[in-house]
Protein backbone atom coordinates (compact mmCIF):
# COMPACT_ATOMS: atom_id res chain seq x y z
CA UNK A 1 0.00 0.00 0.00
CA UNK A 2 2.80 2.43 0.85
CA UNK A 3 4.16 2.51 -2.78
CA UNK A 4 0.56 3.44 -3.91
CA UNK A 5 0.31 5.86 -1.58
CA UNK A 6 3.87 7.83 -2.01
CA UNK A 7 3.16 7.20 -6.40
CA UNK A 8 -0.37 9.22 -5.90
CA UNK A 9 1.38 11.67 -3.51
CA UNK A 10 3.79 12.25 -6.71
CA UNK A 11 1.45 12.07 -9.32
CA UNK A 12 -1.09 14.77 -7.85
CA UNK A 13 2.14 17.16 -7.02
CA UNK A 14 3.10 16.49 -10.38
CA UNK A 15 -0.29 17.52 -12.01
CA UNK A 16 -0.26 20.86 -10.52
CA UNK A 17 -3.44 20.18 -9.00
CA UNK A 18 -1.70 20.89 -5.44
CA UNK A 19 -4.32 22.75 -3.30
CA UNK A 20 -7.10 19.61 -3.97
CA UNK A 21 -5.07 17.32 -2.63
CA UNK A 22 -7.16 15.64 0.20
CA UNK A 23 -6.56 11.60 1.58
CA UNK A 24 -9.64 10.61 -0.26
CA UNK A 25 -8.73 12.05 -3.35
CA UNK A 26 -4.99 10.35 -2.70
CA UNK A 27 -6.92 7.06 -1.75
CA UNK A 28 -8.69 7.38 -4.86
CA UNK A 29 -5.59 7.29 -7.29
CA UNK A 30 -3.44 5.04 -5.28
CA UNK A 31 -7.08 2.09 -5.16
CA UNK A 32 -6.87 2.13 -1.87
CA UNK A 33 -9.61 2.57 1.16
CA UNK A 34 -9.50 6.55 2.37
CA UNK A 35 -10.26 4.89 5.90
CA UNK A 36 -6.18 2.66 5.37
CA UNK A 37 -4.59 5.83 5.04
CA UNK A 38 -6.09 7.84 8.31
CA UNK A 39 -5.60 4.85 10.06
CA UNK A 40 -1.82 4.42 9.43
CA UNK A 41 -0.70 8.66 8.49
CA UNK A 42 -3.85 10.26 10.54
CA UNK A 43 -3.67 13.16 8.04
CA UNK A 44 -2.46 14.27 4.96
CA UNK A 45 0.19 16.58 6.79
CA UNK A 46 1.99 13.87 8.40
CA UNK A 47 1.58 11.86 5.01
CA UNK A 48 2.46 14.30 2.74
CA UNK A 49 5.85 15.36 5.40
CA UNK A 50 6.27 11.36 5.09
CA UNK A 51 6.85 11.47 1.35
CA UNK A 52 9.18 14.62 1.35
CA UNK A 53 11.52 12.70 3.53
CA UNK A 54 11.37 9.62 1.92
CA UNK A 55 11.32 11.75 -1.78
CA UNK A 56 14.27 13.67 -0.53
CA UNK A 57 16.59 11.40 1.07
CA UNK A 58 16.11 8.62 -1.88
CA UNK A 59 19.54 7.17 -3.43
CA UNK A 60 21.48 9.99 -1.14
CA UNK A 61 24.45 8.61 0.38
CA UNK A 62 25.94 10.47 2.68
CA UNK A 63 29.69 12.37 1.60
CA UNK A 64 32.71 11.05 3.22
CA UNK A 65 35.78 12.58 2.17
CA UNK A 66 37.87 12.84 5.56
CA UNK A 67 37.06 16.63 5.16
CA UNK A 68 34.52 17.96 7.12
CA UNK A 69 34.53 20.92 4.75
CA UNK A 70 34.07 18.94 1.97
CA UNK A 71 31.57 16.99 3.11
CA UNK A 72 29.22 19.34 3.83
CA UNK A 73 30.21 21.58 0.57
CA UNK A 74 28.98 17.94 -1.10
CA UNK A 75 25.97 17.57 1.34
CA UNK A 76 24.64 21.20 0.74
CA UNK A 77 25.26 20.82 -3.30
CA UNK A 78 23.11 17.91 -3.65
CA UNK A 79 20.63 19.46 -1.41
CA UNK A 80 20.55 22.73 -3.20
CA UNK A 81 19.82 20.77 -6.35
CA UNK A 82 17.12 18.34 -5.34
CA UNK A 83 15.20 20.45 -3.36
CA UNK A 84 15.52 23.79 -6.16
CA UNK A 85 14.05 21.70 -8.80
CA UNK A 86 10.32 23.02 -9.81
CA UNK A 87 8.74 20.02 -8.78
CA UNK A 88 10.41 19.86 -5.78
CA UNK A 89 9.66 23.13 -4.81
CA UNK A 90 6.20 22.26 -5.18
CA UNK A 91 6.52 19.48 -3.32
CA UNK A 92 7.76 21.70 -0.14
CA UNK A 93 5.15 24.39 -0.89
CA UNK A 94 2.38 21.64 -0.76
CA UNK A 95 3.64 20.62 2.52
CA UNK A 96 4.24 23.88 4.38
CA UNK A 97 0.71 24.65 3.61
CA UNK A 98 -0.71 21.22 4.51
CA UNK A 99 1.17 22.39 8.36
CA UNK A 100 -0.82 24.26 10.80
CA UNK A 101 0.96 26.39 13.45
CA UNK A 102 3.62 24.89 15.17
CA UNK A 103 4.53 21.29 15.30
CA UNK A 104 7.22 19.47 17.43
CA UNK A 105 9.17 18.28 14.54
CA UNK A 106 9.44 18.08 10.62
CA UNK A 107 10.38 15.19 9.50
CA UNK A 108 12.82 17.20 6.56
CA UNK A 109 14.52 19.08 9.46
CA UNK A 110 14.78 15.27 11.43
CA UNK A 111 16.85 13.75 8.84
CA UNK A 112 19.41 16.19 8.16
CA UNK A 113 20.03 16.80 11.86
CA UNK A 114 20.31 13.20 11.76
CA UNK A 115 22.94 13.28 8.45
CA UNK A 116 24.94 16.53 10.18
CA UNK A 117 25.29 14.54 13.05
CA UNK A 118 26.97 12.00 11.62
CA UNK A 119 29.28 14.15 9.78
CA UNK A 120 30.16 16.03 12.41
CA UNK A 121 30.98 12.74 14.44
CA UNK A 122 33.37 11.97 12.22
CA UNK A 123 35.15 15.13 12.22
CA UNK A 124 35.18 15.37 15.94
CA UNK A 125 36.64 12.09 16.41
CA UNK A 126 39.17 12.67 13.74
CA UNK A 127 40.08 15.47 16.07
CA UNK A 128 39.07 18.62 13.75
CA UNK A 129 36.93 21.55 14.81
CA UNK A 130 33.67 22.06 13.63
CA UNK A 131 30.80 24.06 14.08
CA UNK A 132 27.42 22.77 16.41
CA UNK A 133 24.58 20.55 15.07
CA UNK A 134 22.40 23.32 15.37
CA UNK A 135 24.70 25.98 13.59
CA UNK A 136 24.78 23.66 10.73
CA UNK A 137 21.03 22.77 10.63
CA UNK A 138 20.31 26.90 10.96
CA UNK A 139 22.95 28.59 8.56
CA UNK A 140 23.41 25.91 5.96
CA UNK A 141 19.94 23.50 5.98
CA UNK A 142 17.38 26.68 7.08
CA UNK A 143 18.24 28.98 4.09
CA UNK A 144 18.68 26.51 1.52
CA UNK A 145 14.93 25.35 2.69
CA UNK A 146 13.38 28.80 3.10
CA UNK A 147 14.94 29.81 -0.66
CA UNK A 148 12.96 26.57 -2.03
CA UNK A 149 10.01 27.74 -0.61
CA UNK A 150 10.08 31.20 -1.08
CA UNK A 151 11.57 30.46 -5.04
CA UNK A 152 14.68 32.26 -4.29
CA UNK A 153 17.94 31.21 -6.74
CA UNK A 154 19.41 27.80 -4.88
CA UNK A 155 22.74 26.67 -6.95
CA UNK A 156 26.00 25.48 -6.24
CA UNK A 157 27.70 28.55 -5.27
CA UNK A 158 25.13 29.56 -2.71
CA UNK A 159 25.59 26.31 -1.03
CA UNK A 160 29.46 26.77 -0.73
CA UNK A 161 29.06 30.47 0.50
CA UNK A 162 26.72 28.87 3.36
CA UNK A 163 28.85 25.88 4.31
CA UNK A 164 31.80 29.00 4.32
CA UNK A 165 30.14 31.31 6.32
CA UNK A 166 29.63 27.85 9.18
CA UNK A 167 32.39 26.53 8.88
CA UNK A 168 33.94 30.59 10.49
CA UNK A 169 31.30 29.72 13.24
CA UNK A 170 33.98 26.85 14.41
CA UNK A 171 37.18 29.02 15.48
CA UNK A 172 34.70 31.15 17.72
CA UNK A 173 33.12 28.19 20.04
CA UNK B 1 -9.19 50.93 -3.41
CA UNK B 2 -5.94 49.30 -2.02
CA UNK B 3 -6.75 49.21 1.76
CA UNK B 4 -10.50 47.36 0.50
CA UNK B 5 -8.25 45.20 -0.99
CA UNK B 6 -5.74 44.51 1.77
CA UNK B 7 -8.23 44.15 4.39
CA UNK B 8 -10.46 41.59 2.31
CA UNK B 9 -6.61 39.65 1.98
CA UNK B 10 -6.36 39.95 5.36
CA UNK B 11 -10.17 38.89 6.15
CA UNK B 12 -9.57 35.82 3.91
CA UNK B 13 -6.66 34.81 5.25
CA UNK B 14 -7.89 35.16 9.09
CA UNK B 15 -10.89 33.08 8.18
CA UNK B 16 -8.60 29.77 7.49
CA UNK B 17 -10.20 29.59 3.96
CA UNK B 18 -6.52 29.90 2.68
CA UNK B 19 -7.36 27.17 -0.39
CA UNK B 20 -10.11 29.14 -1.76
CA UNK B 21 -8.50 32.62 -2.49
CA UNK B 22 -8.31 33.66 -5.84
CA UNK B 23 -8.39 37.25 -7.42
CA UNK B 24 -12.39 37.42 -8.08
CA UNK B 25 -13.05 36.04 -4.57
CA UNK B 26 -10.62 39.03 -3.14
CA UNK B 27 -12.54 41.46 -5.52
CA UNK B 28 -16.15 40.76 -4.17
CA UNK B 29 -15.49 40.46 -0.56
CA UNK B 30 -13.75 44.26 -1.34
CA UNK B 31 -16.37 45.15 -3.42
CA UNK B 32 -14.00 46.34 -6.71
CA UNK B 33 -14.32 44.65 -10.20
CA UNK B 34 -11.66 41.80 -10.88
CA UNK B 35 -10.25 43.20 -13.55
CA UNK B 36 -8.76 46.57 -11.65
CA UNK B 37 -7.38 44.31 -8.70
CA UNK B 38 -5.88 42.45 -12.23
CA UNK B 39 -4.73 45.64 -13.75
CA UNK B 40 -3.13 47.02 -10.59
CA UNK B 41 -1.32 43.62 -9.50
CA UNK B 42 -1.34 41.19 -11.80
CA UNK B 43 -1.33 38.18 -10.02
CA UNK B 44 -3.40 36.99 -6.47
CA UNK B 45 0.56 36.04 -5.91
CA UNK B 46 1.73 39.98 -6.55
CA UNK B 47 -0.90 40.63 -4.29
CA UNK B 48 -0.37 38.74 -1.52
CA UNK B 49 3.94 39.40 -1.65
CA UNK B 50 2.82 43.19 -1.40
CA UNK B 51 -0.08 42.69 1.40
CA UNK B 52 2.68 40.67 3.03
CA UNK B 53 5.41 43.73 3.13
CA UNK B 54 2.51 46.09 4.06
CA UNK B 55 1.74 43.74 7.20
CA UNK B 56 5.06 42.19 8.36
CA UNK B 57 6.73 46.26 8.44
CA UNK B 58 3.68 48.32 9.48
CA UNK B 59 4.30 50.20 12.77
CA UNK B 60 8.20 48.48 12.87
CA UNK B 61 10.78 51.20 13.58
CA UNK B 62 14.12 49.82 12.86
CA UNK B 63 16.12 49.61 16.59
CA UNK B 64 19.00 52.27 16.51
CA UNK B 65 21.01 51.56 19.88
CA UNK B 66 24.09 52.54 18.71
CA UNK B 67 25.61 49.38 18.84
CA UNK B 68 25.42 46.57 16.19
CA UNK B 69 24.21 43.53 18.00
CA UNK B 70 21.47 45.12 20.02
CA UNK B 71 20.32 46.69 16.74
CA UNK B 72 20.01 43.29 15.20
CA UNK B 73 19.06 41.28 18.24
CA UNK B 74 15.80 43.88 18.88
CA UNK B 75 15.21 43.42 15.35
CA UNK B 76 15.61 39.65 15.05
CA UNK B 77 13.65 39.39 17.86
CA UNK B 78 10.52 41.74 16.85
CA UNK B 79 10.32 40.15 13.15
CA UNK B 80 10.75 36.15 15.12
CA UNK B 81 7.63 37.62 17.30
CA UNK B 82 6.10 39.00 14.19
CA UNK B 83 5.96 35.75 11.98
CA UNK B 84 6.12 33.41 14.88
CA UNK B 85 1.98 33.93 15.67
CA UNK B 86 -0.39 31.64 13.93
CA UNK B 87 -1.97 34.04 11.90
CA UNK B 88 0.74 35.59 10.02
CA UNK B 89 2.54 31.71 9.68
CA UNK B 90 -0.59 31.35 7.67
CA UNK B 91 -0.40 33.70 5.84
CA UNK B 92 3.23 33.58 4.69
CA UNK B 93 2.56 29.80 3.55
CA UNK B 94 -0.71 31.02 1.74
CA UNK B 95 1.94 33.42 0.18
CA UNK B 96 4.63 30.85 -0.46
CA UNK B 97 1.73 28.27 -1.87
CA UNK B 98 0.96 30.97 -4.19
CA UNK B 99 4.18 31.43 -5.74
CA UNK B 100 5.71 29.28 -8.39
CA UNK B 101 9.09 28.41 -9.41
CA UNK B 102 11.49 31.07 -8.93
CA UNK B 103 11.22 34.70 -8.52
CA UNK B 104 13.50 37.72 -8.96
CA UNK B 105 12.82 39.31 -5.88
CA UNK B 106 10.72 38.53 -3.21
CA UNK B 107 8.91 41.30 -1.11
CA UNK B 108 9.58 40.28 2.35
CA UNK B 109 13.33 39.46 1.34
CA UNK B 110 13.97 43.32 0.09
CA UNK B 111 12.28 44.91 2.65
CA UNK B 112 14.47 42.84 5.16
CA UNK B 113 17.86 43.77 3.04
CA UNK B 114 16.99 47.38 2.99
CA UNK B 115 16.50 47.22 6.80
CA UNK B 116 19.88 45.35 7.43
CA UNK B 117 21.78 47.85 4.98
CA UNK B 118 20.59 50.60 7.22
CA UNK B 119 22.00 48.81 10.44
CA UNK B 120 25.31 47.75 8.91
CA UNK B 121 25.64 51.24 7.04
CA UNK B 122 25.46 52.70 10.45
CA UNK B 123 27.49 50.30 12.50
CA UNK B 124 29.78 50.55 9.58
CA UNK B 125 30.31 54.74 10.06
CA UNK B 126 30.73 54.48 13.58
CA UNK B 127 34.20 52.36 12.68
CA UNK B 128 32.67 49.03 14.10
CA UNK B 129 33.17 45.65 12.62
CA UNK B 130 30.03 43.96 11.04
CA UNK B 131 29.02 40.95 8.96
CA UNK B 132 27.93 41.48 5.61
CA UNK B 133 24.24 42.40 4.13
CA UNK B 134 24.45 39.11 2.50
CA UNK B 135 25.61 37.10 6.09
CA UNK B 136 22.59 38.60 8.15
CA UNK B 137 19.64 38.00 5.51
CA UNK B 138 21.44 34.00 5.08
CA UNK B 139 22.12 33.39 8.84
CA UNK B 140 19.05 35.72 10.36
CA UNK B 141 16.32 36.37 8.12
CA UNK B 142 16.34 32.85 6.08
CA UNK B 143 16.68 30.71 9.32
CA UNK B 144 13.85 32.85 11.08
CA UNK B 145 11.23 32.26 7.82
CA UNK B 146 11.31 28.68 7.26
CA UNK B 147 10.87 28.26 10.86
CA UNK B 148 7.52 30.37 10.45
CA UNK B 149 6.46 28.55 7.38
CA UNK B 150 7.72 24.69 8.17
CA UNK B 151 5.73 25.46 11.45
CA UNK B 152 9.37 25.18 14.38
CA UNK B 153 9.28 26.93 16.84
CA UNK B 154 10.26 31.08 16.43
CA UNK B 155 11.22 32.51 20.24
CA UNK B 156 13.45 35.08 21.61
CA UNK B 157 16.27 33.08 22.46
CA UNK B 158 16.69 31.21 19.14
CA UNK B 159 16.91 35.09 17.61
CA UNK B 160 19.64 35.81 19.50
CA UNK B 161 21.09 33.18 18.95
CA UNK B 162 21.27 33.29 15.35
CA UNK B 163 22.28 36.95 15.69
CA UNK B 164 25.33 35.71 17.95
CA UNK B 165 26.18 33.61 15.32
CA UNK B 166 26.35 35.99 12.74
CA UNK B 167 28.01 38.35 15.12
CA UNK B 168 30.93 35.86 14.90
CA UNK B 169 31.33 36.09 11.35
CA UNK B 170 32.60 39.65 11.36
CA UNK B 171 36.14 38.35 12.83
CA UNK B 172 36.53 36.12 10.15
CA UNK B 173 36.03 39.01 6.88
Amino acid sequence: MQSAVYAAVGQLVGSGQRDTMTIPEVADLAGVNPSSIYRRWGSIETLLGEVAVAALTQGEALPDTGVLDRDLDEWSRIIAADIGRPKRRAYLRAMVFARNDVVEECPCWEIRREQAEEMIRRAVGRGDSAPSVRQVLDHVIAPLYHHAVFGLALDDSYAERLVADVMSMTTSR
